[in-house]
């Protein structure tokens, strides 16, 4: 099986750590191919960040149906153009924000986020509401720490994430923690080992989900809101996205 | 004041047909322009249009900027790349979908949502959740009207949309009707003279929501999530979205 | 456009400076009448006292509609009777609760409501639900201040209101404020100031509002809960609401 | 222990017929007494009617008060005033309609409510909302049954309110009917027989929950938003409510 | 009237002390009966003590439909088998937590529980939500006392329950307080004198709400998910719940 | 890995051939062994069924704590027992109707569930709420089709599933469909095939999801309500479960 890991920035530094950190947890017969737009935003932390690299993830959709991938992993906790993606595709598409909601919500009652910027998480708590899972997140904890400064000073980062962590489990009533960014893939192991409690990394909960949903012969739903757009004339750089009847 | 109204798709004739609407509704002391993107769909009905529509948003909101614009309306029922369109300009940004839920829950308790293609019935309802409006909807009723179809047909069109609207008013517990696309302004007058109650345009409800607004003095919160988002590097065709620390 | 402002208590000192400040705001087309019941509570900080106030506002309403008004405002954030009147007239009426959740709601993706009375907390969470705004609502903050200290200690009391406005903003992830009384009206500007973000005072906001709507040629619904009244016979003190079929 | 039942509306036939109902399901060491205000509207079928209605049962709750009544019955189904009421005295205060809805959970899982005009479902709702309690209700129907035709008319509304009834039970799922009209107490028993399913009347679910509740030695809390209103001054009809500090 | 009280757990002396409770507050026309199962667990602090107490409780059920008993209470928190039991009988079940919850929300406008260990939350919030009542629980608060400790420690348990209740009051906006474990029975008198607020043990709120049932003449809805159970074959040491069609 | 399924009921030919599909669908490397409790219902098809079912899963959760079981699957809809399960093992234990939840929200934005009696769906619509997925489904639909028919009478029973579903996706707005029945698992194929949309068998879902959660080194938390329970003194015939401190 091909699972496509879309990185949606174009930090390629970061599309390698989250790939090597995908193939690692993929079975041995799942071949992972990691990639990034090559247009767009170096990081995701706004709306605005999220809206660019949505046209960035239809982008390496299309080139992906080319490929013959088999399920998508959308690698950014903003999930950017999820739904758009899905009409793109029958492949499953999964982002990593609804992956670690469902694993977490498969290992304990109320279960906590723990992401970066302050200002990102209204964005975790439309995710939550839009996946409706609102009702089992405990609460969405904010380091404000910057997403390049996960690779740049991992040792504060990870100090600053297991503080949150533990009041979200000794004080928010949270039985399992979810890290909310894409580039905390690598806190995870040192996370549970510090917190006693499950910590999910939405990037391998998604490679995991991914390689189940093909595992079961689910194809995206073609029929409703997902089905493959109608086709129509797309004008300036986008024009290439143009598709007549 | 310059209210700048941005119609997301790139058909010119619609733009023009909306700005018109738009105008006839504004107060004479508001200068509206109506623009839309160069780059972009012919018209939105589905979740990729949505996401390509909301870079030229973003685009026009960026231009407007430099026009000294006070105000923007964002002209599509799906109100693309709102939250995006906010975080880059301190003028408030009206979406049509939200002004008209808006003007809708002060002259009925509960409203209908009559629109087009059954496939943006479920992007009616994530919009509805995430403004709060969900309990106040009676339903979104779907006629499978193409949005082109509108300028082409209007008049089978608007038995479409009269005959939806009914069954809503009479059977669906409805006491306004909203509609569900901006290009059906045009039939806004004739359905409410046809159904007796009141039929909510989301282009004229944005115009007079935003003449409010500035009216108001109120500009869009740069504390949190929509703050100005933080400068970082763009690449490739988005390369002129990169601003320097 | 003639637009009634309906001050729900009976002090004609604060039906006075409301009315001021909603001339102040108003467009210069718009003839604003500011009235106050001449029977009923001299504030409103209870379910009781909101209970005998939607009396006054229905007088009220009556009284407008011999004066050929336009639109009303009920200039008490409990929206006192709101309903009741709506049903009293083809004229939009708001609630100048209802009117600062829309504009806040416009302006950010969470607000906060500082209001003055601890107990009328509950009043302003009933209000959020039955509109549906709730989850727009990052905290209700009480003041424990009454409602005529806001005349008699205005700074003291603006100090409280800021105080209380920036645990919001800084702790609650409120990116706007809405003021929780109608006699707080003249405190904006200064909290707007002080604090760097939207801060919304509802009898603007419904001034405002009541334009957008008559200037849409909006009309309150008359099918469903809000129709005219059935004629029927009242008793003793209220023998002149009767009316033959 | 003496309950009072406050008829809201004026109909002295009303308050007689329920009251009878009331007395036979009372216990027999309960004493009851039936009134209705001297001012207000013969019947209550809107928001307006409702408004005027909650001033006669705060009347009725202060002139109870002086009589030493135990416990308080608000005998329409919207509950008119309930929270005003609830300020005014330490007595437990019970609304029919949260009453039924009680009482109907406890034996069911689902329950639908009957009511009479279609324009009243939207007061149900409210309540439904108010009290928690939308997601236990399947349905709301209405018979378009003006409330005083329950007694001009019994057999032909007795078959409507059976019809409306068996399509809750056979199509929306509802386990138990709750009669959404303090008119309808005398119809609940024939309706049980013929449905084979619980048939709730609000009057007497409420005589038996003030008699639990004073049985429990509960009173209405005194703090919060229920406490006793601050004194304060009233003026013209409503003088008499003034209370000094 | 005979109602039956079923202690679900094991514990012969609890039984003996709630049943003494609810005798107390029975009325002298009911005979009150309290039992507890022969098999299961000595306390119920967990998913798993809650899942074989209600193996009890059913036992319990079918014994006391011999018996010819009018009305049951489940005299445990987490109501066990609640809707199980309302399966095996015509007379109506009423769960303590059920039971309270609805009686405090007859007596306040917010209600906070009070319960033992931190782990049981979830089980109150899981029962809020199911029961419809989330939105009138102002806050769910833990003292960490192990239920059996209420019986060997009271002095030092009652001070931590009121300490709880305190801080509910004073900062979660809580006008009522419920008691969240059947072993508390006995705090109820003191906590409400020491709180001046109503505090509502589920057992004495459970018994006089069956009183109220029986004296409806209510029974549980046997139309749907509370009907008769299909009867089938069942094995080992479930045999006896065999019955055949 | 070792997965142990649990069948609920005491159905041998059910646990037989759910078994089969599950080990169809499992991983070469999983080792899949398919049990059923000694003791209980042949089938589930009431809250009582369910309730006597949770022991026996109970029985098995521990006899599989003794074998070494990696990850445990609840295959019965109504996934009974499963938070007690989760505190006997630190294993991951999947229910299969969270599971069918999980997997039919990665392919499609509403899915509908198809299931057999009329009366179990409320057991339905409780997981659904309480597993957070309520607004993530469009419909629950009966087929009336008892249990143990879809053995006795496949082809009959498959046409009735086809039927309801196509209501479900032409009228009800599925995009997907949810199987509400472990002994349906035969039945997913043909359905998708006939239906064009996915058809989600719980049984599967539940062995990938169980594969993806050894894989991710997952398990369940033992922080708060999950922990495992407090040693205590059981009574009787289930005396065996008995742990001293």
């Amino acid at each position: 099986m091909h699972i496509r890991l879309i990185n949606p920035n174009t930090s390629a530094a970061m599309t390698a750590s989250i790939g090597a950190a995908a193939q690692r947890i993929a079975a041995p017969t799942t071949r992972l191919t990691a990639v990034n737009p090559a247009d767009g935003p170096e990081s995701i932390e706004s709306h605005f960040d999220d809206a660019i690299a949505a046209v960035g993830v239809c982008e390496e959709i299309l080139r992906g149906e080319r490929d013959g991938v088999d399920a998508y992993i959308i690698a950014c906790f903003g999930d950017p153009g999820l739904n758009a993606a899905r009409e793109l595709t029958r492949a499953p598409v999964i982002g990593i924000a609804q992956a670690a909601f469902h694993m977490a919500s498969l290992v304990s009652t109320r279960f906590s986020v723990v992401t970066t910027l302050r200002r990102t998480v209204i964005l975790a708590e439309h995710l939550l509401s839009q996946y409706g899972c609102a009702t089992l997140c405990a609460s969405v904890r904010a380091t404000d720490i910057p997403v390049l400064e996960l690779e740049h000073n991992p040792s504060a980062c990870a100090a600053q994430l297991i503080d949150q962590a533990q009041h979200a489990r000794d004080h928010d009533g949270a039985g399992a923690i979810v890290l909310g960014c894409g580039g905390m893939a690598s806190f995870a192991a040192d996370m549970q080992a510090a917190l006693g409690i499950p910590v999910i990394d939405g990037v391998s909960a998604a490679v995991k989900l991914a390689e189940a949903a093909v595992g079961l012969g689910l194809h995206t739903s073609k029929h409703g809101d997902l089905a493959t757009p109608l086709p129509k004339s797309f004008t300036g750089r986008f024009a290439h996205f143009s598709r007549s009847a």
